[in-house]
């Protein structure tokens, strides 16, 4: 299946709105990935497949998780973070991407990971600031994307941490591990200097 | 050693402030140990030692949670942390206190655990809302004190985890675990009704 093949396949599994936002995404991704070292092709891709299973019935989502044992782990939390992992698998078994550096970018680019590879940052930032979004802290992050991958990672973490506590809703673990692990990062790289 | 021996002990080792927010302290874990079922004596004692270690140089906390193999992950966190668990080591040693409740209530009071006692509950929660402390959401805490011991604790893990996202900081794991917990039961409680 060649590119604008895997394109039409996306395109026909979602709504128009969720559409639009992927193509924002794979945009977005590829300037990341130029501006940061990334490898833009597999930016390009790991962004056309993160949200597949987005829009899926929720129920779906956990019976795939459970089936094929992935990380069960995210059915205790927040369904959000239940069709990147979904998304991973279908991206190997559907369409035969088999490119773990991909198939990881799909499947963390909701909650993060204590090691983020490049890719990941890319995916996951780009799906926080692609320009269909509008949330409180938005602008913020993207000018932060324009200097530094990490900061702005972690002002998007800090917004989807204070939304969750607004909202009186549990937090997953592995999103603050990823946060500390990245402002720990960037206080290693100042003492360094 | 009685408890008023004790006092004195405890007031010599810590500036006026600290021992009066110490005051404040078991004044208000007496009350919500009355309110909420849990031992007063027991809240009494532990909030009298809570914040022993509070005011020892940093570097002296460290050195205690290190010789004595005290939970070291917390070391690799922010200082406000290493005071519960230099004090709950005091409390045992150089006052004799033997009873796992208080030491526990001592040894969680800032950061929380995943399964805490009623206890542990009563004197963190006292903690937050003692009638010296002053910060943004602290009446709000106050308020839901009054009718759910549990539902103010996360209010109280809500401010802590806020104040760090605006700092900058990282979040200790088990707080956020703690804040999750406490969420669960409260939705398991409400399932059950």
């Amino acid at each position: 299946m060649d590119r604008e093949q895997l394109m039409e396949a996306v395109k026909a599994n979602m709504p128009e709105k969720r559409w639009i936002h992927t193509l924002g995404v794979m945009d977005m991704a590829v300037q990341l990935a130029h501006r940061y070292g990334a490898d833009p092709v597999k930016a390009d891709l790991a962004a056309l497949l993160h949200d597949y299973c987005k829009n899926w019935p929720v129920q779906q989502q956990a019976q795939l998780i459970k089936d094929h044992h992935l990380s069960q782990d995210v059915l205790d939390f927040d369904k959000e973070l239940w069709h990147a992992h979904a998304g991973a698998y279908m991206a190997k078994t559907q369409f035969g991407i088999e490119d773990e550096e991909v198939l990881d970018a799909i499947r963390y680019h909701t909650s993060g990971r204590e090691r983020m590879t490049l890719l990941d940052k890319v995916v996951c930032l780009a799906d926080y600031i692609e320009p269909g979004r509008h949330f409180p802290e938005v602008d913020t992050i993207r000018k932060l994307a324009e200097k530094s991958l990490d900061k702005a990672l972690i002002a998007g973490f800090d917004s989807t941490i204070g939304f969750l506590l607004s909202k009186g809703k549990r937090i997953f673990p592995l999103t603050v591990l990823t946060r500390n692990k990245l402002l720990e990062d960037g206080k290693a790289l100042e003492e360094k200097k």
